[in-house]
């Protein structure tokens, strides 16, 4: 098994975090590195992501996130949060963004903005949604894989009332909508979830060969 | 900068691949391990993923996917589908894997799946699937880390007709919605855009620290 893989199969959906160990400030830029190269549609990331380390903070969503533990427990709360009517304005910030970064005068962008522009701008609004929130499971997965190659644990959640924690992080203010969170740190030595064998399907059932 | 984060500054949506370039038995067999151990809401891996080697299906494939070289020239195109209509029966399978790969009685998972069942049988048609599709997104980050891990390139794609896919590729006996594809291969040497900057936002414009 190669080692990126061994990793993945170390990791687990950390059940009980050890209170008393902090992901290290080098670790967690390494971590926030891994999710900012994260892929994403036309490169466009079209979320922020929250890294909560307040306790005062965690303590009052962990009641809206079914009460786990694992949100006052873990170092860090990680919440990705995609941006709301994502649209012109954004897709104009990110054309500015290639434009500066790569030395080329915006003009010759245009092209490349009309495209985006068209195909995203005009989206109802549920399908714009779902398409910002599949964005951020692909910087979730990244987080998930690069967090185990450093061998921290962590706990990816669906689980957690949306509206509430746009209340208590305002983020109706930042125009942002919660969409998955990721308790981050290391397990409990007495997380017994630890020791449960992964449970996966079989290569026969999840692959089809044509 | 981490030797995991080497690799994601490494990679790129690979505009032309070396069509004459194939990725081997071995690695591809490290990619899908790679997939298999994907997390995912609840453990329940929603979906199947196709590895298409045949020539003459991305051949067919490529003019309703943009008409994209990478569609032909990736040494395989990697389709992520959902499982249609998600429920009861999918969850009774993967209670019975737990069971038999942790050696536990079924009957002593009964609340276990009694609580996904309620949770996810009854949602509607467009949450439900914009929940497998989004579970997809995370084993398509994990198969871009893991395929840079081994110097694959990968090309990452929502441009594609998903009618047509469907139809080529008998998706709809099968009872599946492709969401995502990847073609992976090796990049050309003359691909132009393996030379550009990556472009991202900010560690400012990504990140709210609270």
């Amino acid at each position: 098994m190669s080692t990126y893989n061994s990793n993945l199969a170390w990791r687990y959906a950390t059940k009980k975090f050890d209170a008393t160990k902090k992901v290290s400030d080098k670790d967690l830029e390494t971590l926030k590195e891994a999710i900012q190269l994260s892929a994403s549609s036309y490169g466009l990331q079209p979320y922020k992501v929250l890294i909560i380390t307040d306790q005062l903070t965690k303590e009052k969503l962990r009641p809206v996130a079914w009460n786990q533990s694992q949100i006052t427990d873990a170092s860090h709360l990680i919440v990705f949060a995609t941006i709301n009517n994502f649209g012109e304005e954004n897709i104009k910030e990110y054309i500015e963004n290639i434009g500066t970064t790569r030395g080329i005068p915006t003009e010759n962008l245009q092209g490349y903005f009309d495209m985006m522009n068209a195909n995203i701008t005009p989206l109802p609004d549920a399908i714009k949604s779902a398409w910002t929130a599949k964005q951020t499971y692909i910087a979730l997965g990244n987080l998930l894989s690069a967090a185990a190659d450093l061998k921290i644990d962590t706990c990816p959640m669906e689980g957690f009332e949306a509206d509430k924690f746009t209340e208590i992080l305002g983020l109706d203010k930042l125009g942002l909508t919660p969409t998955v969170i990721a308790p981050i740190g290391y397990r409990a030595e007495d997380d017994e979830t630890q020791h449960y064998k992964k449970v996966r399907k079989s290569s026969e059932d999840l692959f089809i060969n044509i």
